[in-house]
């Protein structure tokens, strides 16, 4: 359930309404790898198993091939309203230091936050490689595919989109949540799910991309990453060292490219 | 440094023109108490004391009298553009636990993350009490304020406000960054420097409001909360129990009042 129906009094000039408004439901979710507790996320339900999955993945938590396993999703009787996702993985597949890096892990959520050392954070990585260009007469037809598939933004105004397209412009997958974050991770967690993360040529956001968007994006190995509103100073940076093209106020007939435009087709004539 | 202009390539309707954009920088801030790494935050250059003491406060690992302490903050030297913040905090201010809840804190940033199992989550606490009702009246002018001196906003696109005000709507503190919660700590923390918490009524936000930022309101004891955009779900499970107002889609003349009705005055007379 992705929304919620929650009472409200609406005043507009002075004139005020009962209304009974939908809002982004955010409930927590528990994860448990080989029955120990591991992280919890605030997330939006809906897509759990997909939000697992790329989390685990995204965060170098487990290795892609771990990930071909069953997770069980069920309410957690100690709080109303919560969940618990479990999986069972053989710990060749975990990453060696699972129960110390436990609790850096729980950057799952915000990227750095859970890290606690400076040494912790890893900008290292290799640069990924564009096999193919992106076209970017396709973005706004994109942006339009994206738009018209945020449901639960449509209706309460509160929840961010992640959705991920071919290098022909098809949609492979949107999934919306109350965190930018988990919307990415439920994305990538789909398509390794359904074998399909490598048709994934270009992420796009429906906010802002920060750190830990472009962080997600390297490790699932997707160069191009667009978003409706801007990107941070670090996501560049990182976008120049890891290979990746990032792009930001995307909307309508524009867009502004921030780090190798050399990958960008189609990007306009030379203006003024 | 909030803002930092990086080179871009922008294109309009198949115009592309070489551009200068203001980004809002992003960059990591460690926190140190008594000599040990405790939380790494990313979070938006400027007001990094205030920024440290109301997330120490906000997240309860200091108490209030904890936080009448220097904060030294100097450049990382292991880490390009890192800052360190570090605190000598007397152990009687500290909370017990600290270095074992030093990972579940990390929280610092998004409210549950660094958290690993249900039973860390913190719903429990007492419930605020309005002394002063809300004049709704007031709304629209605090809105105004406050986008008037989202000045890093204005010039980037890309980051969050939080601003408190008085009962009579006079605008207390405004702080901007590229996390929602950063700028509530900031605001916080600055308040509390100043022995000006208590005259906090009203905390604005200028995106949405979800579980973390109706947390931190509570324990710095502030009862109205109002945002620009939706709350969550949760959020308003939280201000009906917690006693606190919470208004969503604070624009112009229109306002959305979720728990708490009873405390705002002036609300408009009963419509359709």
């Amino acid at each position: 359930m992705a929304k919620q129906v929650v009472a409200g009094i609406r005043v507009e000039r002075g004139v005020r309404t009962e209304v009974q408004d939908e809002l982004t439901v955010e409930a927590p979710l528990e994860i448990c790898i080989n029955g120990r507790a591991f992280s919890i996320t605030m997330r939006t339900p809906g897509d759990d198993v997909a939000l697992v999955k790329g989390l685990l993945f995204t965060e170098g938590v487990v290795s892609r091939e771990g990930l071909r396993c069953d997770v069980e999703v069920a309410p957690a009787t100690e709080l109303p309203g919560a969940t618990r996702a479990s999986v069972q993985i053989p710990p060749v597949f975990v990453c060696d230091n699972l129960m110390e890096k436990r609790s850096l892990i729980s950057t799952a959520s915000c990227g750095l936050c859970g890290k606690q050392e400076l040494g912790d954070i890893e900008l290292a990585g290799d640069a990924l490689c564009a096999d193919r260009p992106l076209d970017a007469n396709l973005l706004p037809q994109m942006a339009e595919a994206m738009r018209r598939d945020q449901t639960t933004f449509a209706a309460t105004g509160g929840s961010h989109a992640a959705a991920a397209f071919t290098a022909e412009g098809e949609l492979l997958k949107l999934c919306e949540d109350i965190g930018r974050h988990n919307a990415v991770d439920k994305v990538i967690g789909s398509l390794l799910d359904e074998g399909r993360l490598d048709d994934a040529h270009l992420l796009f956001v429906s906010g802002r991309i920060s750190f830990e968007i472009v962080a997600k994006a390297h490790r699932a190995g997707i160069v191009f990453l667009a978003a409706v509103s801007a990107p941070s100073s670090m996501a560049i940076e990182l976008g120049v060292r890891w290979g990746m093209t990032v792009l930001g106020f995307c909307r309508e007939e524009r867009a502004t490219v921030y780090s190798h435009p050399e990958n960008v087709r189609s990007f306009g004539s030379e203006g003024s």
